[in-house]
């Protein structure tokens, strides 16, 4: 028998400048995982495209309008209470000079320091999908 | 304003052996996209996973049993009716002999032979991901 559960669509953002730098959020220190940092973006409202909400949520959080989000790759995850799909969408180009409007803070970090931060489970696919082979490990948890 | 739109969620396969053959499926002549050939796959149900709607669906079109299917890509396309949301996963094993059984055929092309094949439009992003620069181009029409 199958279990039954609930899939949430979610879409996220893999920012990257010229120089490979990578545009993160800090979850707030009230949010489940607190004060991990994370790939941006949030779920689908109902009726929307992942490219409306993806838009949307960028705006939303960071105050900045992404303009080439792209298709990269998907995340499927089993948190306790739900099924994450999470499809991320590559983007090197946006309006806006970013603000901390609803997460803690946001900071570009170079390759080498995406491994040394902490992460939601379900992000840490997209860092070995980036090559990065060994990111800090998970404390216990769920969202 | 944004329109609003449903938003249809399908986990697909991009099965290659070990000469890098794509194993895909073609569409019944009575189906919307006749005769079409597509990377196998279909929708969610309520409640149920991507990896379990893409095991489920290979069984049901295919009579194989997939074994390790990983994310691979997504494809999000706007349909005149419905936003087409898939994702895919690639596989290199499964278990049983593929048949026909909810297809029309199926068949094992090599890298050069897939640019010559019909598809749908919204698998045309998969052929440019596989590096397959110049597919047939899809005729007119819709799902």
């Amino acid at each position: 028998m199958t279990q039954s559960v609930a899939v949430v669509v979610v879409a996220a953002a893999l920012i990257q400048d010229a120089s490979g730098r990578t545009l993160l959020s800090q979850r707030r220190p009230g949010d489940s995982f607190p004060l991990h940092w994370e790939f941006p973006g949030g779920k689908l409202l109902p009726g929307e495209t992942p490219e409306a909400a993806l838009i949307r949520e960028l705006k939303e959080e960071l105050d900045i309008t992404l303009l080439d989000p792209e298709p990269w790759y998907f995340v499927s995850h089993p948190y306790e209470t739900f099924h994450l799909l999470m499809v991320i969408y590559r983007c090197t180009r946006f309006d806006g000079d970013p603000k901390a409007i609803e997460v803690h803070r946001f900071a570009w970090f170079d390759r080498k320091a995406l491994s040394g931060l902490l992460f939601p489970p379900a992000d840490l696919p997209i860092l070995k999908h980036l090559g990065i082979e060994d990111p800090t490990p998970t404390p216990g948890g769920d969202l």
